[in-house]
């Protein structure tokens, strides 16, 4: 099986590298082949700007989808994007490390769904969710928190961990992916492991390590979560009622 | 009235910049002040990174939130920076202008958001929520998307606008501003209103520059949406019973 994690974040000795450090040795013990995108370290460039394009379609006005189009079909697409791309076509399963900032990735992961996920190539009006470019493939975000787990529930202090990870989880939906529920590494204070007084803590930490070693052995085999696919929607992309009175629905915000 | 406008959009002909621009005219109009933050034209960097740290409290380990704290604390904060919170402190009301790039806002804003709310100045453990720096202060986010406004209903195809904006104003009313519902632009298509055939889609987009002009006019009267409260949650940040099986719920997802 191939494997690539996509790794974001910007201290080597933080307690993400050592999740995805654990993550590589766990996976290539049982034989698989593993690629990392250190995006921190490759320096990526998470900005959507009229420079990465050098072939324009239209010079006078930058239209972002209109120039990912274009160079998609043209050949012509920023070096880091084509590399991201053929990564992820080869990938079976893609693991998305990376810290809770603001309730949700990085700027410089959220620059990578921008930017990699091109239209035109990888999704079109039509190539969509269960119609997506990367169906059959499968997709687990691996995330650490400074705040407890308890926080993390119904109206809990830190955000319920499914609001927070909707708008990341439902791209990957959009793009195909089978995404399986997140694995949540929570309490890791100071957003990098190393920080902390070793006693009690490390013992803590090496837990959590274990908990994802054991959860990748069998993540293949585990139930993606239930997002809406396009039976679901009438041609406007409104819910049909039996669905839109379960399920993945929204957090409610009262007035 | 002082009103800051954080505008995102890498094209200064897009029909985002057509909102700010009539946003600045209509509360000028008003007699408000009116201040642009055009992160693009700006070159804003949204990549939380060492290099930002000129006097580093920890030159081995880059720890964000410590490297935060220490540059709040001596007067050392990256001049962007710097620039963007005496912004802020400015302010009476802050409105976020910018695309949905996947169900969120784009990389630059998401760093904006990473970089400029400092750990330890603007923040703290107990300064937080209700009890956050900017409370008194009020923040609106409005957004674009190519999809029409059908999809963006429970389970719809473009994904509950509710849910949508959830990590990105949970983060709002963590830094205390009152936040007020969002303003969607739908059916903007090309991420740029000027690739448009001219008929019929001008009086569609003028329609919603005048919709955003009215809304403008009574937003400081509008009822802000309700999030949890520290009252709302025990000392682990679990919500109390009543709360959590109502309102402001996450988007639940079946497995």
């Amino acid at each position: 099986m191939n494997i690539l994690i996509i790794h974001c974040h910007p201290n080597p000795n933080s307690f993400n590298a050592a999740l995805t450090e654990r993550a590589v040795e766990t996976l290539r013990a049982v034989g698989s082949n593993v690629v990392v995108s250190d995006l921190y370290a490759q320096d990526f460039d998470p900005v959507e700007h009229e420079r990465h394009y050098r072939h324009r379609i239209d010079h006078d006005n930058f239209a972002p989808l209109n120039e990912q189009r274009n160079a998609y079909k043209t050949g012509t697409l920023p070096a880091d994007v084509a590399r991201e791309i053929d990564r992820l076509i080869w990938a079976d399963l893609v693991i998305l490390q990376f810290p809770l900032w603001w309730h949700a990735q990085p700027a410089m992961l959220k620059g990578w769904f921008d930017r990699v996920f091109v239209s035109g190539g990888l999704y079109t009006s039509s190539m969509r969710y269960d119609r997506g470019y990367f169906r059959g493939k499968r997709a687990i975000c691996s995330v650490t928190s400074g705040a407890p787990e308890q926080a993390f529930g119904p109206c809990g202090r830190g955000g319920d961990i499914h609001a927070l990870m909707w708008p990341i989880q439902y791209s990957l939906h959009y793009m195909g992916f089978d995404v399986v529920a997140p694995m949540l590494s929570s309490g890791v204070q100071g957003h990098g492991y190393s920080y902390q007084p070793a006693d009690c803590l490390s013992a803590y930490l090496e837990g959590l390590l274990s908990k994802w070693s054991r959860r990748l052995i069998g993540v293949m085999d585990e139930q993606p979560l239930r997002f809406p696919v396009w039976s679901d929607w009438d041609s406007l992309g409104r819910a049909v009622s039996a669905i839109a009175s379960q399920s993945v629905s929204a957090p409610k915000t009262r007035t």
